[in-house]
């Protein structure tokens, strides 16, 4: 199976997805208030934003994933396409938890929706990561041992976060959509995979990047 | 013919079309029990959940089919043209489906116009292999000649396979598209892409591949 | 300016533009007589069939087109942005069309409206065949000046055809959608950008193509 | 971080939410007098083109800086996001302000919301270009150091510009959609990136661009 193309095609899902979010924020019922009725829709904004985050950030550890394989299976394609299925699927919870939070009614339950859908996506992350890193099956030869067995503790313990925003999300729909963009940032910020860049030099192409260049990023 | 370019235009389409997927799933009505809601929308989300595989298990027998290409011409270009038309339509009856089940009404003849199109669909895949594969007209020359009666063989039997489904339709919808969710698995595991690329281990780049890797695919 | 990128952009837009179509064909508005609702949208499903095969052969039509380009300057890329502007506007008037056409309500209006949209588009395909092709300003050397010209009578050939069909609409908006289709097949079938590959053998990739493949298309 | 994955990527966004804006354009209410109907829909389609232009030439712009950039890191990547999020988002505000135009309520509302949004993602592009710029930090060592403070000084002066349409929002809500359109031109014209291809002609593929070609953009 050609790498490339399954990347190409999960790109172009991601890019699609994250483009969709913006049919999640309701317009505006009456233009005679127009400033109040805008204001009132700020809730679906913050979940837009959230989820614009969270895609975003997916999308660039997908691409270091994938960056860290040597070739790509029917295996991992399917667990791909189960990866792809709820990321497809965010814009849904996003447009209900944005729309119960205008409405002040049924926040938590849509909280609780939103997080479980983050969940289920965080099993399958995992799932993927273990299929391919398991035994070394996929992985690029230059990819450190020790930095498996860290990732593999991290992609667990994703799970285990996500399953605690369904907690928050029982206590506060609102404290729950900021655990949400902290994820975010937490993910965003991820030391992991810039250390992985940084022992694993050889994954940077030597003529573009010279030594000692303060700002750039290992994990390319 | 660039092969390449109708490629990336047909990857386009089916990412697309497999996002707009999330939009067939109804909204809630009402906030005040929004858990009921959404609990009655299962059968949207299932209906989305088997069109996604269908459309991502397409998009895999595509690249494979391609692969096995050594170009591409006008006539191709239109039978992938209308192959397509039938692809992106695919969430108008999944939305039908679902919301007919929803609803409780309807879905004999929703699950009926579900299946028809999806046999149209196949008839089409029947087509273009068929263009593109009676006297290896744009075949490979790697492509095995036994393989290529084979694969005419269950192009043809998929025809009958989703004609099938119309018949389960007018028996029970829930059991047609449990159907349709298994033949997507049956194409998902097809045996014959796989022993093709074992038959033809040209097509798989060797410094990539060490011979005798467990998980590989052959059908690269 | 790279002249891939143009390329990979306008065929995500025509992708986007082609699959978004199926969101032109209005859902049901009962369930308990489906089947005689869903009969009802015929109209809207021609449309919809038609503007597919219109922007499918569309978007062949500009990968001909910038096969016979040796590079894209900014001019290019502003008839090309105005020409996609037409182009991702056709769901619109295809939408208008299909239901005009269900409700038995102003169809002749929204078929002149279809087709001076797409008139407006042919103008925008002879501006930018003229802006690429006069005094060769971006023509590869390989394009025979003889087709050159034969290009450009067709070009301006185009526009009027299309001017014919706003004629034609005011006569019967069921013609109309009918002429369109046909000028799709007519596009569909040009012989001209056949001819300009035989007579430019030099574009096709030798290796790729043996001599005397019976089934190959010169225009690649 | 592959550089040339992140541009897909924002290719893959530009053009999607760029063909999203047909869907800005609300259906006619009534069939019975369509032309009416459509007519009164002409300010709902000049956002859709200001929009659409907007995009487009945002597109080039990206495009150019990207050429000017000799890699990408994770930097560079999370302003490469919160610009795609305003990008995104520009649907919605079209929507509302074609909408209010429509109806004659809210306009000037709606126009202050445009602007706004306007004047948030010139903010992000000069942060971007900041980011990238300042130290020569990820900029390829052909681009002329004249030419990047001439660009500072370009992008700064950018976000007065778009802070000066929310005042001419306030004034006349039509004056403030053309001066939209008027500064997409500006931009379209922009003497800049073509006199940095002209000062660095290095960057041209010189097999392709013969020397002397009169309508050769110089910011290839």
């Amino acid at each position: 199976m050609n790498k490339g193309r399954v990347e190409t095609f999960s790109d172009g899902v991601f890019a699609i997805a994250i483009t969709l979010l913006v049919l999640t924020i309701g317009q505006p019922g009456r233009y005679s208030d127009l400033a109040h009725q805008l204001g009132q829709r700020l809730p679906s904004l913050a979940a837009y934003a959230v989820s614009f985050l969270v895609i975003g950030i997916m999308w660039l550890n997908h691409h270091t994933i994938f960056s860290h394989l040597r070739q790509v299976d029917r295996g991992l394609f399917y667990w791909n396409l189960l990866l792809l299925m709820t990321i497809v699927f965010i814009p849904y919870p996003t447009e209900v938890f944005g729309e119960a939070l205008v409405r002040g009614q049924g926040a938590r339950t849509a909280a609780v929706f939103y997080s479980a859908t983050m969940t289920v996506n965080a099993c399958l992350w995992a799932g993927l990561w273990l299929y391919a890193s398991v035994g070394r099956r996929l992985l690029n030869s230059q990819f450190p041992e020790s930095q498996r067995r860290t990732s593999t503790v991290l992609f667990i313990a994703g799970t285990g976060f996500y399953g605690v925003s369904i907690g928050v999300a029982l206590l506060n729909p609102y404290a729950c959509l900021a655990f949400h963009g902290g994820l975010a940032l937490y993910y965003a910020f991820d030391p992991i995979s810039r250390r992985v860049g940084r022992e694993s030099p050889v994954l940077a192409p030597p003529a573009v990047v010279p030594p000692g260049e303060p700002h750039q990023d290992g994990a390319q």
